[in-house]
């Protein structure tokens, strides 16, 4: 039992904590501030710091995790849904500056193999920050950030596979056909075998788990933990690397596997572990690899790798994305947001390195290109998203669309009809007076208790846009919300608040991302009884200047408890509900209840 | 950067997840089972694993955090609160075996820093499996439970403190008095330190985190294990071992630090990385470093360790037992309750090892001591406590007691006033004439929304023994039931269910181990009519035979709707209230509303 160097351990951390966090505030992802520091205070330049055994064991253990954090992320049914020209992007994304990576590190006179590794290295895409930056910009619902979100999964997963491919041959050397076969069928085998395993046998663990009853959170990450080193030792003995079994074993971790609460609160653990401890250690000893004498011998590379890297990006994207009719500009855009490198491309330098396969120069070179990459992302996405908004080319798109209302009473049921001629409504309910009446009125139904996982799936929560929970209790709206915020990801979420006592209140509003309905607090109970006596009428107003919902309350205050805001029209007829996150536009109708 | 060994760590994994499995199965601690897979398994039988520079690093980070972890379970307030017995229990398990152990090794011609390290070992106490074998034994609720709890939390942190001294002396060797003073200055300055940073520093920071309004629990995370490996390295700087800066660390890292749902969620993030991962490889690598030899060249010092550690902490206990006035015999019992070994003595005999102060066989014999002692708790106790069961003289014991009654309606009020004669009752309600109303009774009260934890907190919930939530609002009642349980671990949970068609469910119930109030569903509304015009009778009736709640309920099923079956009295008074898991037993009164 040797010592451990807890002062280095505590540096790193210390460093790798404010080095990501000051360039998390410029809007930049962890891992450029860790490379960075890495690179300051390793052998480089202060050289305060430098590897050592206990370090790199922590680190890899690290990616491993990494891995599976990454894994898991990437659900299927996104990458299924992952629209044609998210497929395009990331393709041409990929080939285009592989190809030219490639041919760059031959013609300085490189290998095969370290040129294969740069090759994979500026082919990848990471998201700067993933949604951070489309938030930042305000791109969140434009296609563009549908486009690179699916473009970004599709690319980790291609990556990993090539990557796969390439590795299965390193050591394989100068072999016959049938030596290469072996290597090719042993690389297919693992992927087959961990794909049957993860569809098939993990399902069973977790249906046993579910049997034996235990929700004991360690024992599901033990377990985790064992599918995940044994995934990585199948991949060493299909000669290829062990993040790739930790990777193939994060795919498979999800929801119908392991009960839903529990997938959730184990990606976290993964996620704490991994980003929080273990991986930040392996983004900065990376830096301790980094040499800068590559300014000064191997400028020339330097500058065309990081230029191929880029350009290649760039034009590969919007060349291979003309096929999707949405315009070069368009085009170009996505491939400015495409040009991050992040995490995967640096544990990949980094095996290159550790293998011997790319030179400590290369390395380097990589280290910078990824940081000069990501760098560039927000200015050059900032630039053309505003070229494509000044040319009025800037596409909004709601990729989920849909209603579902929590109380099928007649209230609800009333809204319902309304919203049913826009798009898809299903009302949930556990009463069965109001499910029949929701029958009658043509409106899809899930009879059950809207606080079950298994009853917002049966409404496909997952599909729909927008939640509203429209019984008289708020805190069983404000309950569902939450649910369909936290399980089921909707964006929207618009719950009625009664002027009740106890529970809810603006802040669990707040921490969903909720928004009032009526725009006011409403005692649900008279509604309900002046719309099924039909003891009441339904009116519109238009709007003649811009106004937010709680400003036309207050100019109907008078009449506040006579008159119900349900509705908003637009000049094309769609209608939207009236709550408090909304703006009425000029012209827009408002419908309400006297 | 190494490649990891991945298959010895997936064995290893999977070693220590079967032998902690079957421990458990068995009845007893995990690590029990790991210690005796690694001997198996290890170089001492099997020979298929050994230690290497990989698993020893992961090992020595897995009882950093497992530290830190036995550090946040031990609450200050609990420690506060450990009665007079506890602490006598907890001074002479340690003291006697502490003496007896040292004049042990030195017999048989050990060092002295040697037979110091043997005395911690079989100092220590350590509960089998803390609550487990409290709940089998049905144990909980009397007072050996209690004291042997107490016991334990102050045993662990009595440890600790000597360990400290001790090893601030190892590296002084032959010094002259100055340099004695500054060894122990250095240690009695880096317990003071951390104390006070502990106590002020700590609290800045989780309110800094507050204020910048972030949750986000990987920032909690990374920033506590900065603070974790900062403590650890000042022990190190004071000449102490870095597991005393994590055990400080994790003393401090509690509710009004961080808020309360972080601080828990970091808890179980720490429980998770140690006990469900990196501290099995430490105990499995434990058992490598044994040797079965000791069974020929040393029978006589293992047998000798064996006997003392066992002899000496349940007859010390017994001895200081003594002054508690609670007889002999119980010190008895809470001295074999206390016989066990654990994480803690495979520590510190791993650091002594380690540190050459201890010989290889020393090391096996404090393993083989810890296996022997562990065992023997369930036996042991189950025959002290049949035996004081005979003799009538196990004692129960309730440590924590009276109500929390959420709902100040007139039916809360009720029946908070029949409760409070026998001890504290508080009621919580949103209401402000319900709040009034409780005044008015001279009830305690606390105004303010019952799933907020301040509300909870304002009411005590941590000194109260039962919580009833009696609002028309099921899913209220149970939520409130959930948060009483999870973050303030009320043991007793009562909830009024109503015949309603959304929501709160049985499952819910079992999950938090909650009862139906009145062992039926009820609505409310009608009862608070009733009793707020007066318009009811109470009854009582004396049950002639055993009989459940449910049965009760059953016999009386024709004047279900009419009846409200409210409390039990015993036949010396007092009173409890009738729920779903009660038994009236012969002679005692129900009394019931009609």
């Amino acid at each position: 039992m040797e010592e451990l160097n807890i002062l280095n351990l505590l540096i790193i951390l210390v460093a790798a904590w404010l080095g990501g966090s000051i360039s998390k505030k410029l809007g930049y992802p962890a891992i450029l501030g860790e490379l960075v520091i890495g690179i300051i205070l390793g052998p480089a330049l202060v050289g305060l710091l430098e590897t050592s055994e206990m370090l790199s064991v922590l680190a890899e253990v690290g990616i491993i995790l990494l891995m599976v954090h990454i894994g898991i992320e990437i659900n299927f049914r996104d990458l299924g849904k992952a629209s044609w020209p998210g497929l395009l992007a990331a393709a041409g994304g990929f080939i285009v500056p592989f190809g030219l990576g490639y041919y760059t590190i031959i013609y300085f006179g490189g290998t095969d193999m370290a040129a294969l590794f740069v090759a994979i290295a500026v082919g990848v895409t990471s998201l700067a920050t993933k949604s951070r930056i489309l938030v930042d910009l305000k791109l969140l619902n434009t296609r563009i950030a549908y486009v690179l979100m699916a473009g970004a999964l599709i690319s980790d997963t291609l990556a990993l596979i090539i990557f796969a491919g390439i590795i299965s041959f390193v050591d394989a050397g100068n072999i016959d056909t049938v030596g290469l076969l072996w290597v090719a069928g042993k690389a297919i085998l693992f992927f087959i075998f961990t794909a049957v395993a993860g569809i098939y046998l993990l399902p069973l663990l977790g249906k046993y788990l579910a049997k034996l009853g235990t929700k004991s959170r360690t024992l599901h990450f033990t377990l985790i933990l064992i599918i995940v080193f044994g995934f990585a030792e199948l991949a060493e003995l299909a000669g290829l690397h062990s993040i790739l079994g930790a990777f193939m074993a994060g795919l498979f971790i999800r929801d119908g596997v392991f009960n839903r609460q529990i997938s959730k609160e184990i990606n976290e653990v993964f996620h704490d572990i991994s980003i929080g401890f273990l991986a930040p250690i392996f983004f900065v000893t990376a830096g301790f690899n980094v040499t800068l004498d590559v300014f000064q011998t191997d400028l020339n590379m330097l500058i065309a790798v990081t230029v191929v890297a880029m350009a290649g990006k760039i034009l590969g994207t919007a060349l291979f994305y003309l096929p999707s009719g949405y315009g070069w500009r368009e085009g170009i855009a996505v491939g400015t947001g495409m040009n991050g490198r992040g995490a995967v491309e640096i544990i990949i330098a980094g095996i290159g390195l550790q293998m011997g396969i790319i030179t400590a120069e290369i390395f380097s070179i990589l280290v910078f290109m990824a940081i000069f990459t990501t760098l560039s992302v927000p200015v050059l996405l900032t630039w053309t998203t505003n070229w494509l908004k000044k040319r009025g080319e800037l596409v909004h798109q709601q990729s989920r669309s849909g209603y579902i209302i929590l109380g099928a009473n007649p209230l609800g049921l009333y809204l319902a009809k309304h919203l049913n001629s826009e798009g898809k409504v299903t009302v949930i309910d556990a009463n069965k007076d109001f499910i029949q009446a929701a029958k009658q009125a043509g409106i899809k139904y899930v009879y059950g208790n809207v606080l079950k996982e298994e009853t917002m799936e049966e409404a496909e929560a997952m599909e729909k846009g927008t939640f509203i929970g429209l019984t008289a209790n708020s805190e069983i709206n404000l309950l569902a919300a939450q649910l369909a915020n936290d399980s089921f990801y909707m964006p929207e979420k618009i719950v009625l608040m009664a002027p009740s006592e106890t529970g809810a209140d603006v802040e669990s509003l707040d921490r969903i991302d909720a928004s009032s309905m009526f725009a006011n607090k409403i005692m649900l109970g008279p509604w309900i009884y002046k719309v099924t006596s039909g003891d009441f009428e339904e009116k519109s107003e238009t709007a003649s200047e811009e106004i937010s919902t709680r400003e036309w309350i207050k100019t109907h205050k008078s009449e506040n408890d006579s008159i119900l805001p349900l509705l908003i029209i637009n000049a094309e007829g769609v209608k939207r509900p009236f709550h408090y996150h909304e703006t009425i536009h000029p012209e827009e109708k408002i419908v309400y209840l006297q």
